[in-house]
């Protein structure tokens, strides 16, 4: 990791733009895949799982004994911290339910709005070595608490066509039933579109590898929600004086082993504690199974050395991080500096991976840039806000001369009879 | 307007498709349009305001003077009713904010979220014949309460170069002064990509024709983000036997006059008030100056007499319209059944045209089924709601076990190690 001192600011924007990995064009693969399960439906994604999973399964959604034979397989450990996680995580969302205030504007206008539940979701998990039940918690969590009628988890099999255990167990303990033993832009298509099995949903969320990404961005454009545009994960870390440079060595490393395209960023007022934690980051990633990722990650990543904490602050909401660490002495006296971010970790043991787990807040956050305009997955996301308003014969007759004049100046006459017809029958 | 007695459920998906417009493809079109505001800046938007708009501009920014004249041109009634509308919007919009709560997820493990305004955000306005001044209240009103820092209007000129007087003095009205005579895809390229004029912002909000449509789903895919994708705009009205003919065939017609697009959709238990509308529309259209665009729309609409209120709701559900009219006796009744809508309207003299000028909701609304997945404009359109947790040593300790489980089970071990260097320099 390069460190910068007091690189002058014309050089910002540069170090704000993120390593570019030039993407395969995968667009007309993937486009190819979406038009297979559009057609053949269910045997389109029996085949592929064949052919990209080396599965041969004999239906796709997973049983009960299914479900119950994982829930063996998880430790008793393993079982209670996902309940730790579940119930923060829970907790935390509860609180994002919208209270309905019905507000008179006008005399006889009263308007309001409503959280409605999105009645069909689906959640797309991943496989791989690496089983992201941590991802199905902070999907399925707020789905549930927003009440979606019907939440479907896709998921590729193993070989054997099997699904990771973890993931059955946290889903069979949610209660989520509908799961099905599909991966990549077909799982993403089948969900768009449906199949005899799968019935098709009104919003897709979860990570993936490019493929996935690109049928997402092709399904959105069919009308079908996503949950938010896809990048590499990234953490940005603002040191003082304060900070213990191993454990913002750490944070930085756990970070870096996501991904070789993962960037971590540290601003520090002290040339000390940037050296300190380059050190620290040496002795700590020989240890790591996943060091070569992380190796690879920390080559594009950079530390700069500014003058001070404003500075710091200035350089991060032009990055706009995904994750923000305020590794400060009382960092809450900075909160109102921080403009572009998806989440922010105050203090000294507020480590990334607390959020990433078990905090309560949500790990699906806006990348490369996008927390500038971006929120990172909440109840909101699960949800419409659907306005409503009553408005009284008297309130007409308060509110019906504004809207008459402005419709008639818009030139849409219809709109101002609507009104007129109104007042007409109500002045008689 | 066809009415169906009795349509039989299975055919209802068909008539929940919408009229089908094949699109002319524009792809190639418009981004040739945005490649050359991105590679000559101001001058291609000068090229382009001739080319397109057959206005030969000095400068694309609106001076304070041009401002001052459209104060002059507009008349005291508009601008009363402006006044009256910004009032309502502003204060239904101001029940939006998102209270602070600060949550202990566990013991010593703080989570709360914050409501922050997206920096730069722009609004586009279309021109032609019609002055849309009341969308650029729609969107302006909420990014003001919002806190955006910088708010750019764009709207095409005519050919002497003017920008109509009623939207520059709304616009001057609210103090929005960052305002440019561009239009169309160049207007949105301009937006997204900056030019030694027009700075670029990370929001791009606003109605337009097919290439604005297109240009924001071609931007959208590179980061900046979008309001709602666009579709043509749709009212359906639910009818029991106290619903007005005059009163429903209006807002029918307010609404087929948008466009040749717009759907209109009648369904009411009482044949007797569908063939009374089907009569009042035929009296009424004829006075409109846009009865030809009206006409068209409603030869692509339909009215479906159905036994019960229940099946109305159930088929008003799966249409998932923009617009919602409840025109029955107690509506308040119904609330509860309504999953998928924009904007609901109670009662006999909620008139569509109330929500699209003065109520107070917002008329940027999500149109073509979206209703489904999304939501119209808002305040949480202009903000971004960034998560916070502050984890104390105590904390830590007390989820520290959870998050090194979870982390090995997914073989994230720096994760892990994020948590375990800082228990173990707790423990000594």
């Amino acid at each position: 990791m390069t460190i910068y001192y007091n690189l002058s600011e014309e050089y910002w924007a540069d170090k704000c733009r993120r390593p570019y990995f030039p993407a395969v064009d995968l667009q007309n693969t993937v486009k190819h895949i979406i038009e297979r399960v559009r057609t053949k439906g269910d045997s389109a994604l029996l085949d592929f799982a064949f052919q990209f999973d080396g599965a041969t399964l004999q239906q796709l959604k997973v049983t009960e004994n299914e479900i119950e034979n994982a829930t063996k397989q998880v430790s008793t450990a393993l079982k209670d911290a996902i309940g730790v996680a579940i119930n923060n995580i829970r907790i935390f969302h509860k609180t994002q339910q919208l209270d309905e205030i019905k507000t008179e504007t006008t005399k006889g206008v009263l308007c309001w709005r409503r959280q409605v539940a999105i009645e069909n979701v689906g959640l797309y998990i991943p496989g791989g070595t690496a089983p992201l039940f941590s991802t199905l918690i902070m999907l399925a969590i707020p789905a549930q608490i927003a009440g979606c009628e019907r939440i479907v988890l896709c998921t590729p099999p193993d070989k054997k066509g099997i699904i990771d255990p973890a993931i059955l167990y946290t889903a069979g303990w949610l209660g989520i039933t509908e799961i099905y033993k599909t991966g990549g832009a077909q799982a993403i298509a089948a969900m768009a579109y449906g199949t005899d099995t799968i019935k098709k949903v009104h919003k897709i969320f979860g990570p993936g590898n490019q493929y996935v990404t690109k049928a997402k961005e092709i399904i959105q454009q069919d009308g079908i929600s996503i949950d938010l545009p896809a990048g590499p994960s990234e953490v940005l870390v603002i040191a003082d004086e304060t900070a213990d440079a191993d454990f913002v060595a750490a944070d930085l490393l756990s970070q870096a082993e996501h991904g070789t395209d993962s960037q971590v960023v540290l601003l520090t007022t002290e040339a000390n504690i940037a050296e300190k934690v380059q050190k620290a980051l040496k002795d700590q990633i020989s240890d790591l199974p996943r060091a070569s990722i992380a190796q690879k990650s920390l080559e594009g990543s950079f530390c700069l050395v500014l003058p001070t904490i404003e500075k710091c602050f200035h350089f991060s909401n032009m990055y706009a991080p995904e994750h923000l660490i305020l590794a400060l002495q009382n960092p809450e006296r900075f909160v109102d500096r921080i403009v572009n971010a998806g989440s922010v970790f105050l203090g000294h043991y507020s480590c990334e991976s607390a959020g990433d787990y078990a905090s309560g807040t949500n790990h699906t956050l806006p990348t490369n840039g996008l927390s500038r305009s971006y929120s990172g997955v909440s109840l909101d996301s699960f949800v419409k806000k659907i306005t409503f308003q009553h408005i009284s014969a008297e309130g007409l007759q308060n509110l019906g001369k504004t809207i008459e004049v402005m419709a008639e100046a818009e030139q849409l006459l219809a709109h101002k009879n609507a009104v007129s017809i109104r007042l007409k029958k109500l002045s008689v």
